[in-house]
């Protein structure tokens, strides 16, 4: 059985997306690109825009697994507030097309796709695109980083998968 | 010309709202409540609950002018970050409904409803109530905060009416 993941990386002026097809331990490449919020238009209409994107991508691809980066904070109130906005409508938008939702911590994507937790986004963006066959494809950053969080489930649901047929075997 | 006001009150788990009918210098109440957001839920299925209610209030009142508070955040970031969610979705839901958005600082509508910039919730929802001729009905602070809000405006819309009239006349 083959599963749809889109990887979802919000931003108050950029949010990235990616979509890998996931089949048994091979994952394709299906779709990848970045929602721009134009500046110099009020926040509720980029917000709006931003779901009415999201909304086309849900209708596009079908029933899709969501993955959003899970969230911890340090210092800057103001840069997470903004950063909230968009992530609240990017999880409203997954909910109303019916998709499961998942969440992983950056530095765990980072060690499932390159190894190291402390991984820079022009490495994730290597890995990414040799594991995806995207040898000359010029992407922008936030969409490998979507793309990263797909591929980061598409493994834990292989893993899950082979866990449990393992466990029935046993049986 | 009469205006209809939605005052919003966003939170991670309730958000107040309050509807109010500005004419001249008069402002009546309309409607008032809270949306709970029961917990126990997912955050990206309750934040879809609360898009379907926000929803069903522009429908049920027509065309509203949406004010929602300014926010300026000092230290904590994940607060923040939660309300910013919610507060993304009331803003994406008022460009959706084509409503137009308005923003007052907390402590600009502490003093314009009750004289006092330091004003509590408590003082705040007596005079809410005393202005609105809502004697004896309790009501949740949530939904008397958005109601200070859908005052503001109404206030501030009339003023810069009477300002533009003012002018108008002297041209």
């Amino acid at each position: 059985m083959s599963n749809l993941i889109l990887g979802l990386d919000p931003g108050s002026r950029r949010t990235g997306y990616g979509v890998v097809r996931s089949s048994g331990d091979d994952i394709a490449f299906v779709d990848a690109g970045v929602i721009e919020l134009s500046e110099g238009v009020p926040l509720e209409v980029r917000l709006y825009r931003l779901s009415l994107a999201l909304e086309n991508l849900y209708a596009r691809h079908g029933q899709l697994v969501t993955v959003v980066e899970k969230i911890f904070f340090g210092k800057n109130a103001d840069s997470a507030f903004k950063l909230g906005h968009a992530r609240g409508i990017c999880l409203m938008s997954a909910a109303r097309a019916g998709s499961q939702v998942e969440e992983y911590a950056a530095r765990f994507v980072k060690k499932c796709v390159t190894g190291s937790g402390a991984a820079s986004k022009d490495h994730v963006q290597l890995v990414v695109q040799a594991l995806l066959g995207l040898k000359s494809k010029r992407m922008a950053l936030d969409a490998s980083d979507a793309l990263a969080l797909a591929i980061t489930q598409a493994r834990e649901a292989g893993n899950r998968e082979r866990i449990r047929s393992a466990l029935e075997r046993t049986l």
